[in-house]
């Protein structure tokens, strides 16, 4: 039996992702297909449209055999972290044979060798890197400037590739997971499937493979899915319905302004001092956010009144969830100092996922969590926390709901696994 | 010149306050009327429905000559608190003569008999008080209790006086008003008007003389000035009106259910050990109040769970907007440690008003501030923190408000005092 292992957010499960599963199948030859996916809350640092127990159950619905998720902590952060925290689960179950993930580039020769410059961070590299940060620019494009500049300096094959695939957020994901595979040295063979169809960020809906990003702006312009023409031609059928469903039990849609004021008031109410126990909020960086609180009235202003061409929107949206969470800077180096995430906590499987868990449970060298309540006192405080920043990410999450009866906290503890009858 | 000092909230103004303030000027023959009111936060704990330089230019177009604000961590805080804070600032004025305040009684020789056992506690009084607390009885009921006994024990007078004073809200603020001047030894002279038309929390409409409590109730089911035909008998017609306007601008109507997902994501984050840095979070009720946010979706619902017999609804909500606004128990401890509050700041005045501040500037006890913003860098760090405290009030008070564009932050800075032409 072959496993391929994809790295997910299905933040709503579209065609684009129906295609990467059977290609990841295809390419692969895998018996077998397990998501590590996000929680409630995204790697661009917002909630996600529907809860996470909805969208295991589309996931599982539309090819994927086992859900397991990716913690809140690695979940909501940069994509170094993201991949790193999702690589090592795939690793840890111990019966994964291929990473699949969706690339612009498509080329794994190209992916993989920027990858292993940036595994090793030869010194030049790194001073390359110093001084193009130096001239103010973001990260991301100050890495892709310093590898541009050390691949004319330092490769025979300069001709063959080329930095700007680090322009693209899928390559950038791809090398990352490649980084962890070097990094873990891990026995999982990487693949990449090129996209098809809108870019990931495209605010364009077009055809039958968009962005979720677009998909999201329509649902946001108009949440009454019977009035969905455009964007049924989109989504696989099980993932309109399952929307439809959350929809109309009053638990979405989910949208980042539904938690502006709690972020506004916790933020007014807050201390830039305070504010600097979070993590990536450093050198004046937690002035800029008060002040920018104090200056705006939406959330949406508040993350461009406190950006720069260094701190990108999605860098201060993320600080801003991370401070309605609570996940501290001290939380995030107490994880990475332990290697990364402590559990492999499973949010729902079909018949063949159901066998594939229990040789999982055999070989996983971490704990494989399929009934939260009965590790809330693990003897492990550090696994504690991480499943206690959970529950709270989702008892914060919940407050969105519409329906007052859906927002009691706890149903991190209480809801159950979501099983697929095929 | 004579100067009556009245203690007021305004929430909102009508023809009981109104009557209030003719029958001060009457009763003392004062000239000049001075009003300590709360801020945006209400002693209810609570915000008030619409906001303070409302309120105070209400006042001010109904009679009242000088509206000084009470620091947020006083109006927010128990009958005793509350009225310490409101008669210290009025003490420190240095030229008023008068205090008058509403009871259900009526009856001065009676409130100060209670107040003058209040303030001294006599040991047995105390043995008394508790004997009815170990029973389990809230506060207000053993103090009831506990007087009852004593008069009957140790009074010739006994027949006179009647404990049941003490069951009614206005009598109990009465009664702490007196305690107050006796504990500063204030030279202020005290006078009660006996409260006509409904009692201070009826829910029920009652002709011309409302309660603030039902006024709010028909505001909350009906937020259209044009349709408030029950109302308009019960309001003055410059309440009605600055109420009209403020709706109508996107600055209310306020209502606590406004902040119910700033709570509850506050209060779900918070460990109990946090719970407890807040004032009169004590003894678990930190641990009712985590449970109750945990499973209620609802303000309400929150305040319902976690009260008791002995932890009234009050003091549970007061508890919740403590979180809220950051007012912490060491807060609470360095001012009473202090004396109370530390400035006299003026909302708003008429002519009359104005050249009372005059006199005022130069007798007073306390600084005056008419201009928040130079104070912003006192050298008394006690000082900043109180009025930090305000302005962290207001800033997050405004984030109930519809318009984007009034929910910026600084308010408590730039906002002009309020000035009436009359």
């Amino acid at each position: 039996m072959k496993v391929v292992g994809l790295v997910t957010e299905y933040n709503p499960f579209h065609n684009g992702h129906l295609y990467h599963i059977e290609q990841a199948r295809l390419i692969t030859g895998a018996d077998c297909v397990i998501c590590v996916m996000s929680g409630n809350f995204i790697q661009r640092g917002e909630p996600a449209v529907i809860n996470k127990w909805a969208r295991a159950e589309t996931a599982l619905r539309c090819g994927a055999d086992l859900v397991i998720e990716l913690p809140v902590a690695y979940a909501m952060s940069s994509a170094e972290s993201f991949a790193y925290g999702a690589v090592k689960i795939l690793d840890s179950l111990g019966i994964v044979d291929f990473i699949c993930f969706g690339s612009e580039s498509g080329n794994m020769a190209e992916l993989d060798f920027i990858a292993g410059i940036l595994a090793e961070e030869p010194d030049e590299y790194k001073a390359l890197l110093r001084s193009e940060l130096g001239k103010g620019a973001s990260f991301p494009a100050a890495r892709e400037s310093a590898m541009s500049r050390y691949i004319r300096l330092h490769t025979r094959r300069a001709g063959d590739f080329d930095a700007s695939v680090l322009t693209e957020s899928n390559n950038i994901l791809g090398i990352e997971y490649l980084k962890a595979l070097k990094r873990l040295k891990s026995n999982i063979s990487p693949v990449t499937v090129r996209r098809i169809g809108a870019s990931y960020n495209s605010p364009q809906m077009s055809g039958e493979i968009s962005s979720a990003t677009s998909i999201r702006k329509l649902i946001e312009g108009n949440p009454f899915p019977d009035r969905w023409e455009n964007l049924s031609g989109a989504l696989p059928l099980a993932s309109r319905q399952i929307l439809e469903r959350e929809f109309a039990a009053g638990r979405g849609p989910v949208f980042p302004k539904d938690f502006e004021n709690m972020i506004l008031s916790a933020v007014r109410g807050m201390s830039p001092g305070r504010l600097k126990d979070f993590p990536i909020v450093s050198e004046g960086l937690e002035n800029r956010i008060k002040d920018a609180a104090e200056k705006s009235g939406t959330l949406e202003a508040l993350v461009e009144n406190a950006s720069t061409r260094r701190y990108t929107k999605t860098r201060i949206q993320r600080c801003l969830f991370h401070v309605l969470t609570g996940i501290t800077a001290s939380d995030a180096n107490a994880f990475t100092a332990r290697g990364g995430p402590l559990y492999a906590r499973v949010l729902g499987f079909n018949k063949r996922g159901k066998s594939l868990l229990s040789e999982i449970k055999k070989v996983s060298s971490l704990p494989v969590i399929v009934k939260t309540a009965d590790f809330k006192n693990s003897r492990d405080a550090l696994l504690r926390r991480m499943l206690e920043l959970e529950a709270i990410s989702t008892d914060i999450y919940v407050l969105a709901y519409k329906k007052a009866g859906f927002k009691n906290a706890g149903q991190e503890y209480t809801h159950g696994i979501v099983r697929v009858d095929i």
